[in-house]
């Protein structure tokens, strides 16, 4: 059975991974799955909230937002509103515990690093893709630290690197990575998030329509902890690449 | 290896459930998961939401709250500080999500229920108590509503029940239903949601600390599909008994 | 003339307080007048607001709330609607207002006690069974500084009690403690918060139709303080029970 | 015993009521107490608030507030903190229920009247200030309603006038309309507004210092009376006057 | 070519600047520009915000608003939605920014002017009547600062004096210092702001209708050069008079 | 004198326009001058507010942003501050009253478009930038329109083109176009919107040091009108490529 866009149902969509895609971020990467791309920035500070002064442990957080027309038709825009949606926060949530379950903190000593996931254009999975990206910004980040002495030599602040997909149940069957419209028509939606163990660090899976039983969420654990195994593979060759890029 | 309280891994708390518990609401429950108490009031509106006047379906929404002083520690109020904090959105969306997956918006015609789950005391789990009972809220909603002829004679407006339970590994033994205490320990959480037939509607898990294996995932949803057994057999006695507390 | 629920115009209605309600709160007490059940929570703080430091002497504050189905119509949350109305604004100020009156604040000491009132159930009154609810809510809040040594020895923090009730004119005749349909049939509604001794802390009287003479404002407040007297009484008893139910 | 600018305790300070104040209002007063400037605003617009539709009745409402510099101290503009606060409701409530006590809402017909009292200079007083002022213009946009025929010949919109004064006891001695000075140092302080035919609209008392009794509460009210006969005969003075100021 | 009140084309209308308007704040200007009248009040902290902290220099800002019923129709207030319109912030900055051209901060030392403009009646041009009206509750504010010795003797805290005036073409003629009526009429309007030695601090032109070429730009700002002139001057005269008027 | 990067003083920094940057927008622009990337984003709705219905008449209207790493150092999100800020509104408003100034509302008819345009990287010049990007992006949507046959045949929506840049003074020489080191050095500064026929849509100058004469801002004027010349016709060659990339 094929896909809208002609993938095998345990494909992922064309994944890429700029870094230094803009000036001033410490880390700064665009990310995309198919038509689905989002800019995530990591942006580095000495020093940590009040509430953690003195612990001598650092702080990841991050904040997700869409552009007003990242979508199909044009949403308001939050900060006009005056309000952070529920979606939003929950999302933003999302992010900095899957990055935090990383990260070191004594390693990472009283620094604070944020990560900005702007969706500039959304066509699904823009939380799981925002996650791959962002830690990628991160792990530039934390070099950036290290260069900088912010860090002590030889302290392993990312304990491992952590990627998500989504994945799905469309007309009975398990799909990898769904496209907006794949998204819309799935019965089931579940967002994984794993290290590059493949230990899992969330997993989310909603009933869209009929509730699922345990054998369809067993077909949708392993067909994301292999999506996201391969996802682990291309933050490796992006991290690997000279950050030429970086003006 | 026995807990805080005594209980055995796989035990819930005390749990009850007393329906009728105020008197202006058409359905009025208040649920107890030991110390933890959430008062859910469903309240009833015929029409429906603008976007979805003329659909012939109804709308089922939630809203979750904590008294300021129902935790240890006073928190400030959301009205004061004027925002709903990231949590409280989550929660209010994890609940509506959790209730509509058991309605039939057909059965159910051009009328609202909302779910107002409003913790009157904490110590953990408030969200999944907060499901437990304001199913049954809804259900004395929906009788409401037959009563009224506000449904069709015979619609089935409640495909299932819906009940939730949280679950936890605390020091390598995975436990049911965590106190708060526990949940402060615990190194991985999930908090899963079932129907009546054993299927699932939510299920949300999250590394605490270590990210968690498929081994210990598979645990932990065998506690929690048999706590939610046990549950629903609480909210079917529940709603058995005459509604006789009602004012 | 007999009332809608066959008391007597001088009668209040059944008074209920129960003490140690929740079980982290320093003062936890349920009080109904009737079917307005209000949760009156007093929250301790070693320490006062900034504006008050190094002055030695301690502060006392209110805050009110309503659930959004306490009411016969489901009321949308302030915290949704990000805005604390007028109605709510007013009478937190009364509340407080009318607990510091009787509160020595040199005895307190530098200690803050936050009295959180949530009507769970209204019925006319809500404000005035808030102020007699918060009292002994105080007072137990007081009592837990005093086990503590927060406060000193033999230091009467508690210059006197403090309860309120409601009166008003209804087809030309007064009456104590009305309940809401009553409330909305009256031409003239007062709130009256009265000392134990018997002396006035607040009198609080609105034309809600033709405006009231002198004579008619004379009858109201001889009922208020006869009805205040009472609920002293009632208070006096509540705290003179040992606090057996605190978990 | 005189007070701190010479006046006997049952005297008002200079009053002062200029009609016609600015150009574009269907009312516009500059009431003084003294040092105390209120401008009250009055503006028509035909209809009424949704709520209120189809029913032949108009609406009547207040808003109240102070300059940044009304006061000694520059205050936080309530635009810029983005929140009224709760004396700012309080007030704007009152105003609004001291007007329409003498309106008679069937004569306005569907017409609204919303009053802007807007503090350019404080020192005490400011709220009773406002109603006192607000009546005039109130009085003069109904005029204005008539001239457009916009209420119905001869219909008696106002059922009578309204005006109000503070009273306070200071050192053991009732005083009228207490300057800030005065109400700083005031053990009891008390707001009453009035009818022209001395029958009672609101009185709100508060004991600032120790609680009061009765005895004090009936001089205070006796003060207040005759302080609210002096203000209505001062309204209607500048009511007889011809309106030649407006441009 | 006359205008719609006699004027000519280069002729402002009647200037009004009354000094020691209320008595609270520490310069206090009413002033006119025709029908619009704008309220200055400068208020005077020591101390400067936290960012300039050990800097030496002073600061000095400004906040504009209109009151409700300043205009024809009645506006909302800011307050009661909970936000600064564009417009509002718009013009504060502006009015900021060309005080703070004439101001030496080094002169001022560690001392804060804020400068309230709030617009009593307004009839066009209510910006440039602000500025120039600040200006003269600016300089008032300076030389209570230099009475209470809070600068230093003979140091030259203001550079200069600050005026402002609106110009635009209305049927091809070039007119100064628009009202509300010419206002909506013109093509183009231009905002601009002098210090007294006719050089430029702001220059704000926009094609309401068409666009405009250079030429109509130079006929413009020579209008504007001189009528800041005559502004200027009547500056000048108001400071030179006694500040009688203030209690 | 050459400048931080070698450009002459009446040179712009690189211009690249690159249309169908994003796949859901009507029009959907990337723009950079030198470092500023402004992405700009033309969303079409049929119909307009609710104050312009019925008129015959379009609108169009403008909302600028930037993400929080655009800058050196991070900015809050204006949606998590629950505000936006005076500077967003004015240049949010520039850009709308820029593009509406060559828009044929009545060729336009009853449809909106709303332009977004978001800040990615920020080196000066942002609201320049953002005003000649997102004029092509209009051009597009027009486009968009007319291929639906939403505007009539042979209607001329846009009367002409604008683009605009900043021109200010550094050391006493004027410059084109200026990068941030540039703009933090300039005395006077001044953003100049002009039509592609070259005439003034806006003059916003400013003296940020000292106050200037005729002289330097006639020699600014001619330094942007020489720039916007040049921009314009970047625009026109961008708008006479083929709309290849959208996808």
């Amino acid at each position: 059975m094929s896909r809208i866009d002609g993938r095998k149902p345990d494909q992922l969509r064309p994944i890429d991974i700029q870094r230094g895609w803009t000036k001033h971020a410490e880390g700064s990467v665009l990310v995309s799955y198919g038509d689905t791309r989002v800019l995530c920035n990591a942006s580095v500070t000495e020093g940590v909230p009040r509430w953690r002064k003195g612990s001598g442990e650092g702080w990841v957080t991050a904040e997700y937002a869409m552009l007003p027309r990242a979508t199909n038709t044009r949403g308001d825009r939050e900060a006009v509103r005056g309000r952070i949606g529920g979606r939003t926060h929950e999302i933003s949530r999302l992010i900095g515990r899957s990055l935090r379950a990383v990260i070191d903190y004594k390693a990472l000593g009283e620094n604070t690093i944020v990560l900005d996931c702007d969706v500039l254009q959304a066509d699904g999975g823009t939380r799981t893709a925002a996650i791959t990206g962002a830690y990628v910004a991160l792990a530039d980040a934390v070099s950036h630290l290290r260069e900088r002495k912010l860090v002590k030599n030889g302290a392993k602040v990312l304990k491992d690197s952590v990627s998500a997909v989504s994945v799905g149940i469309i007309d009975g069957t398990p799909m990898l990575d769904l496209a907006y419209e794949e998204d819309v028509r799935a019965e089931t939606d579940m967002n994984v998030v794993c290290t590059g163990d493949g230990r899992f660090v969330e997993v989310q899976g909603t009933a869209e329509g009929a509730p699922f039983d345990r054998a369809e969420l067993d077909a949708l654990l392993e067909l994301a902890v292999a999506g996201c195994a391969e996802l682990s593979g291309r933050q490796a060759l992006a991290l690997a690449a000279d950050l030429a890029t970086r003006k």
